[in-house]
């Protein structure tokens, strides 16, 4: 059992999930205050985990790929990219993607550091919403280190790796 | 872009998502017959996706790993595995997870065969169906090859990957 291990890469990871529509929760009930969530309809939820050493030279290389591969299927069947589509993108913190078995636990030693990530994190939110410029769609992301609360609808969530 | 690579594994590839309740359609509608649903409770989602060369071999330490893996959240905050939760696993193929990136598209040359992979996949759900024994639990899966559509409601989907 302790064979089995995490995928470890040099920069970062991301994984990316197909979505109808997708819901985040960005702050916790508290006692005088409802929860506050962030919503995007038709697009793609991208999770993102940096690891130790990831630099910000990765950046605009994994915004250009993740925004141009053609993952999204279009109404005629066609796959274009979430900018074609057009679509919407919801970014979601995900440091557990970086975790390695250690026996029955996960480990996260790879992961960089909670300042450093969540400068690189921050900076990626901001080049994925300079790109997403068409009016019918948005840019919406979860706070770095917050438990990340998710509900979403999927047409198959087509889910897809990459490391950077 | 073109630079940025998807991760490759030897024999398999397993993602988990931790969620509150998740629904998958497992026939679409059709004329005269409304659409098929399983659906679990609090529990896993895993998806899987083999790769060319994977054998029955593996299928055991898959299964023993993320069944007895610690994370799940318990009531009292404690992390525990989905068996001790006792949580439900929904099982869902995913061959898009062993994709790889060329140019702007996906490609999928190192995914095993639809037949030997149906195979394995069904294995693969034969063993965790007789180790989830709990009764207030459940083993619910997709049909290898079909499209997944997939509802998910999550307190953090809390995302982890292992190669096998």
């Amino acid at each position: 059992m302790t064979e089995a291990r995490a995928v470890s890469a040099s920069g970062g990871l991301a994984l990316l999930q197909q979505c109808l529509r997708a819901k985040l929760q960005v702050k916790p009930e508290e006692e005088q205050e409802e929860a506050q969530f962030v919503q995007i309809d038709r697009g793609m939820v991208i999770y993102i985990c940096f690891f130790k050493g990831a630099t910000d030279d990765i950046l605009p290389k994994m915004m250009s790929s993740l925004l141009n591969l053609r993952l999204c299927e279009s109404v005629s069947g066609k796959m274009v990219s979430v900018l074609d589509l057009p679509g919407s993108v919801l970014i979601v913190p995900q440091a557990t993607l970086g975790g390695k078995v250690k026996g029955r636990a996960m480990q996260y030693h790879n992961n960089i550091g909670k300042e450093d990530g969540k400068r690189l994190y921050d900076a990626f939110v901001s080049l994925c919403e300079k790109e997403v410029t068409s009016e019918e769609v948005t840019v919406k992301h979860g706070t770095y280190g917050n438990r990340q609360v998710l509900n979403m609808d999927t047409n198959g969530p087509y889910t897809h790796l990459m490391e950077f």
